[in-house]
């Protein structure tokens, strides 16, 4: 019950003991197209570019980067969290410039901030995180595809904590790339990461295709601009191994594109709209739950992921002792905290197969207990009922 | 029966089944550590930095060259198929310059040769391929140890095909990086990549190192050295995860490092002789059946993998119409081949699970049974008893 990875469904870890195929076999391509069409709507997109990179969130995520600007080109970098910091230090790497809108940790950025950056940066990119878990925020991007079209920028988000738990709607918000993993909402491990790239991404990322030396065709045209510095990172190639001209490029990672075509099979067979809500109500189960502690959340009540929450370590405990007795005791793993809230807040996760109400009650009843026993004076017995009429409210809602 | 995927071993497909641990979870920590253990004697090596990396075999090439090699350094790349374009490729895209020695496909490179490419390009980086599957030659490696200090050169050694099937010897050898994957003859599947790290490349590689800044401790001290290009891929950072001091980096592939480790835990309880055995064993038998059936091997007979056969696609029949008939009637694939080879070759595989008796004579039976049917003359009958005979006697040797 932390912030990921968390459990996986059983259903995806038994996907993953099927025996494997050639990579070219027609089942195994056929397997790779049905991934396609299955992450599309979890992307809300009708992109024909979905599909996964071979590797965790994070190579999603340097992928996208690395193939959509080039060294001393400007980005513009949405921060409120770690995750925001982690595009700032990818972009640095490549050599790209970058400014960044931000927000304190705990809050989000307002669009009309991201505008204005926008307006005065003139990036070529702008890129933002949609869940940072390091915060608990969900960053609203509604209308940051009309803030980059006013600009000819395009957009890249990192949609790897709310994936399949959160609403994502990249045909809507108008952005170009995003980049999910498996480990999160969707409930499987991590090491494949879905991504779905618009049309407009994918002309001006094929204007950057170099195939490589021992593979390319006799009649195979590169395109303008300038290679991309990573070869296992190169979306033109990737693309191509995707699409019907199926160029060798790596070898697909078998058993994990199993797992996240189960992943999203799962998904779309509970149905997305369910899902969300089923999210949402875990999370208004731990809020609740967690308040009638006694305790404190962390950050924007207006912006909280649903599926993890944020709150203040009691000052009277070690919080690194009573995770450790939630382990230990129950077998229950919540979440520390990075940079400035290390030692300040625990993250409670409630996501994918997590995502369930008797697991939330189990947790909050768990905390109750470590604290109780750790000496916290807190009001014994009332979490799990506001929890439970929590869950009730936004399920019938 | 291709050059790989292959299929895998069942046990290995069972422990991709468990369930998922967080990922600094004591239980996790120690399987990887436990993964570091397993996989030195595989590599023949008690280099303390031998772990996993997050993606397919290309992935660790590229982990490697970039955080071995610093743009405009010179590297030194034995060429002899594919997969030394491949080097050459990655070099490019990092900005690395490079030289090569070559030997035509089907050859491989005399160390004098490789002595004397040294001595004259004066190399950072002298990397080769271990067995190139586009050709099935395997590149002796004894001495290119001695080569690189006498220029004080680092060595990288891509061996994705042969390790867990052929002797891998970094410490005899001298090399300092090598690399693996698990779907060739570890008989897993693609997605994790296992490489071991000398202490000399260790020393050269932290002193690039520049934690990101989401991550780093108060205390952190970059090294002198400038910045690895790539995060996801940056050999420092991912060291540091797999130390003591549990760096949080990517989150670790939980399924994937299930199958690795089960991976090395099969090959070492069958043993490393009695496995390069087998597949030594498996490779006579390919060989000597083909010869059976009249049909000529490729390349040179004395550097020859073991576990990849490659042979002369008989001039009246259409080699892909034969690859589709032992697909569709026996459920067995036989590898297509890349660049100048296309359409002159086959290439059969017999590695890791594949690497048995029984699934060479099957195969041997219906390549037999597919080349009647379109027509080619041949001793019908021949192939599975050479091909016994040869297993048996590599078996007694």
């Amino acid at each position: 019950m932390g912030p990921g990875p968390v459990n996986a469904h059983p259903r995806v870890l038994r996907a993953m003991s099927a025996d494997l195929l050639g990579q070219f076999d027609p089942e195994m391509t056929g397997y790779m197209n049905q991934v396609m069409a299955l992450y599309r709507p979890v992307f809300g997109t009708q992109n024909q570019w979905t599909m996964l990179i071979d590797g965790t969130a994070r190579a999603a995520i340097e992928a996208s980067l690395v193939s959509l600007i080039q060294p001393g080109e400007v980005a513009l970098v949405v921060n409120f969290g770690r995750f925001g910091l982690l595009l700032q230090e990818i972009l640095t790497r490549i050599g790209a410039r970058f400014e960044t809108v931000d927000a304190p940790w705990g809050e989000v950025v307002p669009m009309e901030a991201i505008r204005e950056a926008a307006l005065r940066v003139q990036p070529r990119l702008i890129c933002t995180v949609h869940g940072d878990t390091s915060t608990t925020m969900a960053q609203p991007l509604d209308g940051i595809g009309a803030v980059a079209r006013e600009v000819g920028a395009l957009v890249y988000v990192d949609a790897t904590a709310t994936l399949g738990g959160m609403e994502i709607a990249a045909d809507r918000w108008g952005v170009d790339v995003v980049t999910g993993g498996l480990q999160k909402c969707l409930g499987g491990p991590s090491g494949s990461a879905p991504i779905t790239v618009s049309d407009a991404a994918a002309e001006a990322i094929f204007a950057r295709r170099h195939d490589e030396k021992g593979i390319r065709a006799a009649d195979a045209v590169d395109g303008s601009g300038p290679r991309i510095p990573s070869n296992y990172f190169d979306l033109a190639m990737i693309m191509d191994y995707w699409s019907e001209k199926r160029l060798n490029h790596h070898t697909e990672a078998t058993t994990m594109l199993y797992g996240a075509r189960e992943c999203a099979r799962v998904a779309l067979g509970e149905g997305l709209e369910a899902r969300f809500r089923r999210h949402k109500a875990a999370g208004a189960a731990m809020s609740a739950g967690l308040r009638a502690m006694g305790l404190t959340l962390f950050g924007d009540d207006a912006h909280r992921m649903t599926n993890v929450t944020g709150v203040y370590i009691p000052q009277v405990v070690d919080g690194e002792a009573v995770r450790r007795a939630m382990r230990e005791h129950f077998e229950i793993e919540i979440g520390t905290a990075f940079g400035p809230l290390i030692g300040k807040i625990w993250r409670l996760g409630a996501m994918g197969y997590n995502a369930m109400k008797h697991k939330v009650l189990l947790t909050l009843g768990a905390l109750e207990a470590c604290l109780a026993a750790e000496g916290v004076s807190l009001p014994l017995g009332a979490a799990v009922p506001a929890a439970l009429a929590a869950w009730d409210a936004e399920m019938a809602a």
